[in-house]
């Protein structure tokens, strides 16, 4: 879902692209740039030459402010280029062959990464959810419908937050699944792609030091907020740190110039500047979400974070595609469809408030 | 489902144990020996040497026979030992990295098997079925919801006859299969473990020649009906024929004494002892299933092959498991179970009876 | 090699081969059937039934005989059915992803498997040996060449004995390797295709006690000792024993009626018939050998065992394969030919002494 | 050898390492940050929107550049991130299971990608080489020693030029390569990490037109050369073009902020920049290599690109590691060490020349 391309999106010619610009695109928050401060560390430290793969300074130190901030001293901390990448790194590290990771049907690794988990031999087991969320209820048929040797051992529970549809787990929810993972000897894994736009979201109340105290892995998400790239990994259980760097070489995860991935969290880390550009996110998308509202549409569900589900008729879409770029989630029912729109750091008061003048002269 | 030890039968020790043979036995179909004429076929030719790994005279023959059978003088015939590794050893030749197999979600290989086919590196796109069986209706939404590389691209259609619920094809279903297939650009794979009861179960209309003509892939299973172990695979599409050898010993599947195999399926390919020996488990099973009928018990499906699953009391599972061995298939409600019973070739119409008997005085 | 197929052999048309059972057959040691005693336990059993998977009494009695064999109570055992099964078996469960098993050049695993390690994922490296031996020597540099995350991890020791050259190890040597292993943190493994010929072979003082006391895990073949089929794995090293059953069946190695294995293995351990009969095969090969000897040929190396390794004249060649079905080694010099003549159990006096008459005869 | 962190270069505490920028850094080519030109790129469009995974107009027009300099107008065009990931996804895309791939002892893929395209499922088949060079006469005897089933099947030939160890392929070595390949149905793959030091390297005869031509699949290399990041993969063989987006996204290559990648080699092709600034890193290791000749030091080999492999006495190892970082490559003989000196893109004169005037002050 979250990846697909949207079919009614093709690539133009060049010089029909050209107003683009002009477009208010809502499409997803990975076409952005980097944040200023980030462009900055790199541009200000690009002549200076350091050790490859992620032994440099910057890696370091970013690595020690990171231990610092989720207050968890004995993390070991790696920095990867992607999500997929990270996805399928640690669930091959952490898995022996026989064993298969739970995740929700509308996990990313279970339909989105074209079967990345699969490649490096584990199974998926899927688990229909109401809201994209896990929950110990859900998981503990899956542990009792795999008892012995001709099935798959669960051995991992992963997670996103926010999930791949916008919702967010609490605390409460997150400590009932860790200690339901340690009843079960089952490792917890958190997907953090939209991290910063979870911990900043409404009604949100987990925060760092709970994801290193509940989880056993988890990663910050760096290219969805503000990075060029780049997603911090967090291995909080020590049987789990030994010899990963071994592991990332092996999928091709080693950035050569590992700085730039130092840097780049460095930059973000420090001040807090990681979550105050998400919280504009998140104020974006909110806006978006009362406006349309206001408007008399409806949604698929609440959107406590930077992605919004508005529902519209089809009429209408011809329209919408004509100033706007957006995804296409599914159909609503016969005549309405359920469409995603995404907001980032970097998305400008202006284009929200520029786009629901423009919507309303569209109203049917 | 199929391969799960029953909980309720442990191992007991020796001298408990010297008294099992008095109970009847309906656990599975593959607790029996080889029939008499394999293992005249066996005993007869031990001193003989041939060339190892399949290359022998015995497999050219059975090969060339199977062929005739088939009336497919151009496809390819190879021998492996077990069901999963045919399964695993075809799938893993067929499909490319990205692309995956579709199956029932009670469909062996997606939850029987251990994973074995995500450990070559693909996913089982599962899909609900009410009785077991795959139609074109229930698979093109997947092949529609997979519509870019984002995610797996699905190549494979996995299908069982009989299903692992016993349930049988028809030649209009299988045909229907076929075509859609070829229309999708999919292959069609049927995995024949139980491929003799299906053939001569009731009402089915579809015959070896038809398998030939509609599948891609099947395999003709020994295991389960009169043979040691061996299962025969036949290869149709002539691109999948290419260096299948290759596939077969890197998966472990080439038998050093490949002539064991040829032979087995020698003895039970003439005079289609095969199919003979088949319809005698048929027999015994709808004998058992209209005795329990008539006994007033009820079933979870009507049963045309040699498995069946009747429904009893809960109170009742004691009893019938201090005479009778048997699979525990699921909850029917909250104080009956669903329970399996499967014959084999080697079955006994006395055993049948005797257990019918037993029945009816346990009858609460 | 072992495997290789003798491009000078290949398969005649029925009517021609009608005469070869009159041909002295020296190909390999897995082209016979199994010994009578052996095919024996198969028929009398033959109409019992019992649960499936290796969970039956068989098993349980012959794994119970196997860990008295070898004196090592806690030693886990299982059957499989052949041993590019078991190779890739073992070394997928006990490897984690990065890591690698180091192989003589020679070994089964390095060549002679179509890449079954590495497609478990797995790299095999590969060390230069005079003799088909490993030795500390020979190990250290590759442990110490592979000192960080940019290259495998090595981790399991290979070797096999006999070896695939008909060499053996002294308990000194295997001794020696065992505690290398433990300084550097290795697993040993032990491929005992030829196990029962290595262990009576000529200045042989190793033991069933001693391999298990010295490996972590080694596997007691049976297919080319009188079985039919079938190896006896034996996991001495107790954290390699989790769970093991699993990989088995996710490989596609658990036998359906794994009754059989445990079956033919009884009949083979009980009053060490096992050794018997490989002693006889020895015996066989050492007549050959001095047979050859005494008529003035030479050889790759002497053997120990049951294959022996002469070097004929090339123009000799085609008199040999007139009478004589034995495999092409590899060449000598410009004009000789190291050839490989395997006995077996079933290997007649008459044969051996019948053949080196003829040999006599063609005397160039 | 190429990745292989230097144990004498361990990092120091950050007080220590403030001085460390008055080194001189030979360590490695991708040390270096991006060139100023493409800095200026991901500047200049920061802020700019568009859509993800390198379906962007300038992913397209940077294809459309390489394609015309190629001069491969149906060449399909690809950017990934490193060329672990490169190697990685090509081989296992193009390979069959049973398939391997045939490398220099020396190449990067058999030691120093951590087992990464056996994880992937495949043998790489190594040959011994005098100078990192692979030939018909090296290869043909590998394609003739895997003659059937029981073996891998040889099917990619994989070359790098410049070689890891710095040298460099000739268009009459290639053409005898790539005819050879034709001839025995192999692909050819050219790892191009290092292709701008070697197309501008002193002797160099091949052009990007010849590579297109004569090679199956090559790769043009970013990192090492002016770009952040970033290989520009050219798949020249129809029949390996199709579905390959599916194999980046599965092997977690398909970067999310494609455009990224677009950009950097956009700047890099324009004008041929990336040749310029590769023979400027030639000049820098002509002139330290011509410059350490003249004070006496001798060599590993000639190198006739950036990499520079002199012989130092073990004595001068410490004075050195004061003033310069670099590799140690191995010993020489007793007394003397080979080691590595890369020169890059944005190395300066004056460090060459300072490097050279400490290096006659320290001289034994």
């Amino acid at each position: 879902m979250d990846e697909t391309i949207n079919p009614f999106v093709t690539l133009k010619p060049t010089e029909e692209r050209k107003g683009m610009s002009k477009m208010y695109f809502f499409i997803n928050d990975y076409s952005e740039g980097a944040h200023a401060k980030v462009l900055q560390a790199l541009t200000e430290t690009n002549f200076e030459q350091t050790v490859g793969y992620g032994m440099d300074e910057y890696c370091a130190k970013a690595a020690d402010l990171i231990r610092s901030k989720v207050a968890s001293p004995n993390s070991a901390v790696h920095f990867l280029v992607g999500g997929t990448q990270v996805n399928l790194t640690v669930l091959s590290a952490i898995l022996r062959p026989y064993q298969a990771v739970i995740a929700a049907k509308t996990g990313h690794i279970f339909v989105h990464e074209t079967g990345a988990i699969e490649a490096t031999g584990h199974k998926v087991l899927a688990v229909d959810t109401p809201d994209g969320k896990l929950t110990p209820k859900l998981i503990l048929p899956v542990v009792k419908g795999h008892p012995d040797e001709h099935m798959v051992q669960p051995k991992v529970v992963f997670i996103s937050d926010a999930t791949e549809i916008g919702t967010l787990y609490t605390l409460a929810e997150l400590t009932a699944l860790s200690q339901f993972c340690q009843k079960y000897h089952l490792y917890l894994y958190l997907d953090g792609a939209r991290l910063a736009t979870a911990l900043t979201g409404e009604g949100n109340d987990i925060s760092l030091p709970d994801l290193a105290r509940l989880t056993d892995v988890f990663y910050i998400g760096g290219t969805k907020n503000g990075a060029l790239f780049g997603e911090a990994l967090v291995i909080n259980h020590p049987a789990l740190q030994k010899d990963f760097r071994y592991s990332i070489k092996q999928r091709g995860g080693l950035l050569a110039k590992g700085r730039l991935l130092g840097l780049q969290f460095l930059a973000l880390m420090q001040d807090d500047l990681y979550f105050q550009i998400a919280a504009h996110a998140n104020q974006m998308a909110q806006r978006l979400q009362s406006g349309m509202a206001a408007q008399g549409y409806g949604f698929l569900t609440h959107s406590a974070t930077n992605q919004i589900f508005p529902i519209f008729p089809d009429a209408l879409l011809p329209e919408l595609q004509s100033v706007c770029r957006f995804e296409v989630w599914g159909k609503a029912d016969a005549s309405h469809t359920v469409v995603r729109f995404v907001t980032s750091w970097a998305t400008k008061e202006e284009t929200v408030e520029g786009f629901l003048h423009a919507l309303a002269g569209f109203k049917v």
